[in-house]
């Protein structure tokens, strides 16, 4: 009979488990071969008989053994030439560090709320825990969708209900839902130079689009009337990466272009609004629209963190239901908990209290900046434009530089920036400076690295 | 000279903006019409020159206006015809209440490990700020996946690095992922019956999928190898959802399929293996696969709550730097504060303690409702099955009913409960019987109901 040797190093149902395990994988133990009763070998080897009951029970869970009604347990055919434990290749990820990043859009932890975040955090949790674990459709959760109704009423005039609402994670889940929704078929536009994370969406789920080019006043027009366009991604409020915002006469335009046809819809992509640094915001194209041929999308990537993935898509009523009925068997990606947090924090006016400080401290941020331009070398040798909006501003540099390699010297000296042509502009020396996370105290370091790089061509 | 009334019920600016701008939409101020200089305006209404300028620079930002060097504001073309506000429609969301749902994989609130959550929670948001800030790529939070890869090692006998691990917004999520990464073009296969949600996504992106069907072991690979399918989905530690475990004989033969061709993929669905109630979880596929045709994906829905969206992937080593460099325009969809606190919670031992719980929990649930039905008159009319994993079994009615109508009337009474050929399996009186959040308390009322439908056949 089979004979074991036990230590004290794991349980004997574990041992015995494995012990006759390895002998069916080395073959000691054959196809159909008979293993003793559990009472004979319990009293062969000394244990007892539930112990054997334990290691065999589980050797016939994983179909190691077989069992034949009032006759015993047998050895199963098992061919296992590509079962065998391996190692597997411990690779570090490699990481460049960078002192000075004009292409983040991260924020300092300073300015994030964690005050009021953490004192939401503990009430949600310790007062809505039934709500916590409700099941959410595609949706979200609806005390979320209502705050934001709200908050688009009072500082975006837009009037909507929460059922037009659809919390998501981020926009690039938007982009997955919304090729989903419009089709593989569909051709989608966007514009160039423009968001490069759109584009490549598109690319990888081989969906046919056409980049429009913008002008003084944004997308063409008229260049998108050419194609066959029939969903166009544009940013009007703030164009990214340009900075130009959009003028009336243009919104109406391309209102008018979506309205000839049902098939065409406008994806408003609201994304920094929020931080419009003189005036009032302008109205968006979904405010204004009387068609429903505008989705509106914005997200709390800049407003908050960008590594809170919360966003929303805003429907026209129509879409409702068919969104609703498309993706039944989706669920909200976003986290209920965080959902909750963040639905107290808008409706309890703390969001808005978050923007307007953040608002100043952008502001005085980005007139620091610019002064201490002027008062660099740097001012003579390029020139800052596009500064009255959102997060970045734009760099040109005067004189002739090579820009590819401009920017892998910076790269090369710890200094990441990115060009208008690394988001499918013509190459020209204009560089986007995003500034909500950049340190300050750093600043003329950068600009002298930059004034000595130029001072080479 | 343009002439307005001013009310206390707006600031100066604000009214001016809208007099003008309601002049220039009704036509009263025309295309080229030259504005009043902003002194000679604010004169004529007794206002100040920078209230003017304030509502000049607002319409001027918005396209209603245009400047001309040293001679001043002029109207704009502005096209209104689809430019005007309109009331949304409210549609109030219907949903049907039921008083049991044998459906539904939420967890009790009084089952959520609250009070570790909400101190890690403290913690990580007054200790841990720079972190939350920091920017992920796709794969998420590092200390997470280090957390992950720790505990796969101890309890599941996964060796990996925490670079293979790739964090994400539950198993839909990833679906949409591998669609990318294999292609729109590759031929996908699923187990049927099986997952209803992949097989919507699969359509939802019109993949080809083939559908392979299972005997007592599982999905037959002698079919699948029938089929082009290169990427398969299985649930081979508990089949959802007839509850079936793969055997160690078909797991070799699943991963032979694999091995012999690159393009071959087994994603192996370990979506309830922590709440086995008899004998320890099974080896998974991707532990005994020497060939590294198996990606591995779990998630913290069953395990902590359906609301919180964390999955992960488990990526065989050499596709981790494919996976990078296609998707480096991605960034993890979970929020990183939560990230942080499940980190936490994995590292210091509070899942596994949560899932022992759990388990002690749902066992002792499933003997409860296993002993009620023993007790009940519906025990002569049907039989359990399947009962030893995972967080629901099958309830087989041993007398002539007519499945989808015995569904409906259920349905009006307010039970929810799916069968089996609700999942792809031919039409049989099989129904699954998730017990996770149902309430024991209305589980002989539920029968009851059962009964009295059943006797009507």
């Amino acid at each position: 009979m089979i004979t074991y040797t036990f230590t004290n190093k794991d349980t004997l149902t574990n041992q015995l488990y494995n012990f006759i395990k390895e002998d069916i994988v080395k073959g000691t133990l054959k196809e159909h071969d008979k293993l003793p009763s559990k009472r004979a070998l319990a009293k062969h080897l000394n244990i007892s008989t539930i112990t054997v009951e334990n290691a065999y029970l589980q050797l016939l869970s994983e179909g190691y053994i077989y069992s034949k009604p009032r006759s015993g347990y047998y050895v199963s055919h098992v061919d296992l030439h590509t079962i065998k434990r391996k190692k597997p290749i411990l690779k570090p990820e490699k990481k460049q560090t960078y002192w000075m990043d004009f292409s983040s859009n991260s924020i300092d932890p300073e300015h994030f709320p964690f005050t009021p975040w953490s004192k939401i955090s503990r009430h949600v949790i310790s007062q809505e825990q039934p709500q916590l674990l409700e099941a959410m459709g595609l949706s979200g959760v609806w005390e979320l969708r209502v705050a934001i109704a709200r908050y688009l009423l009072e500082f975006k005039d837009i009037e909507v209900s929460p059922e037009q609402i659809i919390i998501g994670a981020g926009s690039e889940y938007f982009y997955g839902l919304l090729i989903q929704f419009f089709g593989l078929d569909a051709v989608y536009g966007l514009e160039i130079p423009g968001y490069a994370t759109i584009k490549e969406i598109y690319e990888s789920y081989h969906v046919h689009y056409s980049s429009i080019p913008i002008d003084q006043d944004g997308l063409k027009v008229d260049a998108l009337k050419e194609t066959l366009c029939e969903v166009i991604h544009v940013t009007p409020s703030h164009h990214f990466p340009t900075g130009i915002t959009m003028p009336i006469s243009r919104r109406a335009k391309l209102l008018d272009w979506a309205s000839v046809h049902p098939k065409r819809y406008i994806i408003e992509d609201d994304y920094d609004s929020e931080f419009r640094m003189m005036g009032k915001p302008l109205p968006s194209l979904f405010s204004i629209d009387t068609t429903d041929h505008v989705i509106y999308m914005n997200t709390f990537t800049k407003s908050l963190a960008s590594t809170i993935r919360i966003g929303y898509l805003v429907l026209p009523a129509h879409l409702v239901e068919a969104f609703q009925k498309k993706f039944h068997f989706y669920t909200c990606p976003v986290s209920s908990f965080e959902q909750h947090i963040l639905a107290h924090f808008i409706s309890e006016g703390y969001f808005e209290k978050h923007i307007n400080r953040m608002r100043t401290s952008y502001k005085r941020k980005r007139d620091e900046i610019l002064t201490r331009f002027n008062n660099h070398p740097i001012a003579s040798l390029g020139h800052i434009s596009e500064e009255n909006a959102g997060l970045h501003f734009l760099l040109t540099i005067d004189v002739p530089i090579k820009v590819n390699d401009f920017k892998e010297r910076l790269k090369k000296e710890g200094i990441k920036i990115k060009s208008l042509s690394d988001y499918g502009a013509k190459e020209a020396p204009i560089f986007i400076i995003n500034y909500s996370s950049i340190n300050l105290d750093l600043l003329e370091k950068a600009f002298d690295q930059m004034v000595k790089i130029i001072k080479t061509y």
